[in-house]
């Protein structure tokens, strides 16, 4: 074992963060990386350490739980890249963006395939060998849709899914499939301009800045806990054409970081809200 | 006359910067700046020039308007400081920066008066010798006490008023009596957070940035025509209070940004949104 | 004609905007967007007008220059796309970006060819069918290298060169043949930074921003008239590789935003710096 | 004690958190909020703590040395106010925002005193009952000023100096007797525009963005190691003026982000940046 990352949560009590490298010290592991918080409303105690050694995980594991109070999550990021899955609609660039870093060795993770409701991004996929399942919603309900959807996800057992401006709202019983798994990027600066058609309403509205919101997606539309965001500037001369393409490129970069947190196993999540350790 | 500002609008049609820039040089008017915008989907114009030279503004304005449709808005800005009355409750941060930008010749307008729904800012103000009137709100109805304001007010004849942080809500009645004539500092990126408490809605939420709206105040409580918003990055280790201490800096220089643009007079209502010309 | 753009660049004086915008409305233009800008300190007017309706442009051309002072540069903007000429080293993120947007619809131009001076980025290029040189610099002389680059260019005769990353500095008489027509990306925010290797720089110096910088291409080296930057935060966990994977998101973004507004004809070159007219 | 700050560097080795979190464990401690990093160039461990609890702070920080390496800095923060004094020139922004601060308890440090080589501000120093000592710098040699600037200093014994826009370059003789205890703001975003007239430099080169650096004052002119930066976006239309007049903004806000980050005790040196531990 070396770099590995050991991911922590429980209920806050003291001398958490010395049980913990005590452990680790014991075991011959060198941290060197090493960040915590405590929520004082719930009173939840989060860490993540990087540590450097060879050690076995599961026997350490099992140490650090014994130390810990009831309930409490211990465990180590695994060595293996993770699977995702994406989700598309018509809109290239997410999927694009990622499809390039996927290729260049940047993305920590393997792109098993993609799923889109139109056929509009399939040759874009093909371009970097990636399968692609066109699903169209049209004509069936959206149980028929989203049962056909999770089929053709199911065989590439992914761990994220990610939904790279997928255009259909997921119905609950879908979203539990994929519980604190699955993320969005959202084209506004959350929780503005819930729903659809953001840059028509920011654009009516005038406003000044507009934003993305990368988040896990929940039951409730638009309102998972939010992962990261971001704005730029914008002003009266800008279309709902123009605010829509501007937007194209917040929203491309702030999936992307959003996904590299994920991937690097710094987010958790505590309530409505993530704590994301650095 | 040297370097006047020339504001106009008016319905669209062809021809109008060629009739406008041709009285002013018949004039013998140099124009050092210009900018303009159409607004496609409502049909207006709006333009503002700063020219140089020395001419009868009267009788250029009479002029230019026989140049276009009917209704049009034309008019020279005065050369005379605006008056400004600020309106207050208990939060220093904007009514000091602004106290100070207008002790030091930074703000292009007098600050006539504060008027303060409680004394907690009448220290303040008495530093930098300006007049402080304390009305409070206690024990009167909401008409009463705006009765109250604007008796105080109106001795100064105020060309704007600039709520620096006042925390309660106007009456449409109220707000009547300054039509296009009074702005906000919103503690919050809107349309994001509406109404009372967005710091605490925020870090519930667990947005990753913050911001500030400055807008024009209409009878709709937070709906009116945003004019400057800015934003700065937080994260899960801020409380509720440290959220408004780092809001405090983005609010004033947010309004003060505001306040600039107004005092140059380059922001143009349109609808529900302003039109920011440079 | 319809939605043309005309450029206009002369030494100031009175009465230019109601010279042009007469020619303009002689001829049955309207006008939809303008934007002019004099620049005091070196007498230079400039102007960028959005018209519509049909026309001869040669005639309009000739008529406007009549009106305007010695050595005025008019000319309506060509209505067929952009043809570019790529030159790339190793790092795919900025290439990879301009081949999406090309791709899709995006980029208003179009990718002649991509030549590198390694074999890196062939097959990324390959994925989108664009025609990709090989011209390895290895074992000849600056001189020599250059002539292959620019035989291998000058067939495809592009009217911008763009170096997404090209990672050698190019000599004066290459930079000759380009003159106001090559772009570059610049791994910092300049002019902090100058010169090879700014993340290792910006990581000794503990910057806690780090930017990107597009600019024209001069003979001076990172010293043209810049057109576009942007920066991001960083702190001191960031090492030189965490900086230079950060800072990529940045340079694409900078590069395609910088690019725009070149192949929207907004951009003016006036002497060390660049005039960008909305 | 309850709320105690603690501060820990030293080399780097394994069992450094265990053994910190240990002592503060054995004496009935619990920690709130922990930040470590390891520099791994330089092989320093840096660590603050914030632990509350009753406890001896002078055996704890015997303890804990005691099981550090040799040359360890461990020291809990003070409890009281740190001392400031001020050195400005004529600029009022700065040093009206962090006076207002000041008299609104925001600054967490108590203004002694400022001190000038104009008399410019010592009405502003006034207004807020703070002392002011001019010291001009006329006809004097650089010593025989900074002399007496020391002896104006001296009697305040403040921990912290603050460089609130001061115009003068300080000697290393005069900067050694604050060995890591004097900031600047410099009006540029650094490493970019070092020395006078940055505007001016800005406004010539056309920068798109402008900022502003906060950072320790060291021997070397504008090259301490930074604490803070921001910038905010410009265009061609700004003059010199203007953009000085921009910069105001920014400087103020970057100069009480750094102060507030040197106040609790944040801010580490590690050779030339500096460690910023949240």
């Amino acid at each position: 074992m070396t770099g590995r990352i050991l991911l922590i949560e429980c209920a806050d009590r003291k001398g958490l963060i010395h049980a913990v490298t005590g452990v680790l010290l014991g075991h011959g592991l060198n941290i060197v990386a090493n960040d915590e918080f405590v929520d004082g409303e719930n009173g939840r105690f989060f860490m993540r350490t990087e540590a450097e050694g060879k050690a076995d995980t599961g026997r350490i594991e099992g140490e650090i739980r014994s130390h810990l109070p009831e309930g409490a999550i211990v465990r180590f990021s695994p060595t293996t890249k993770r699977r995702l899955v994406l989700l598309v609609s018509k809109d290239y660039h997410c999927l694009g963006d990622l499809l390039l870093r996927h290729a260049h060795g940047d993305l920590h993770a393997t792109i098993e395939a993609v799923v889109g409701n139109h056929a509009a991004l399939e040759a874009l996929a093909g371009r970097f060998g990636v399968p692609f399942h066109v699903i169209s919603h049209e004509g069936k309900s959206r149980e028929e849709h989203e049962a056909e959807v999770l089929d053709a996800i199911r065989p590439y057992d992914p761990e994220f899914l990610v939904l790279a401006k997928y255009m259909r709202i997921l119905s609950p019983g879908f979203v539990a499939n994929f519980p604190s798994r699955m993320i969005n990027i959202h084209h506004s600066f959350l929780p503005a301009f819930v729903g659809p058609s953001p840059y028509r309403q920011a654009a009516q509205r005038g406003v000044k800045l507009i934003g993305a919101t990368a988040h896990f997606v929940t039951e409730a539309l638009d309102e998972g806990p939010i992962i990261a965001q971001d704005v730029i500037p914008v002003d009266h001369t800008y279309s709902v054409e123009d605010l829509a393409k501007a937007g194209r490129d917040v929203e491309k970069v702030v999936l992307a970081k959003a996904l590299k947190l994920l991937l690097e196993d710094r987010v958790f999540l505590c309530g409505r809200r993530t704590i994301v350790l650095s």
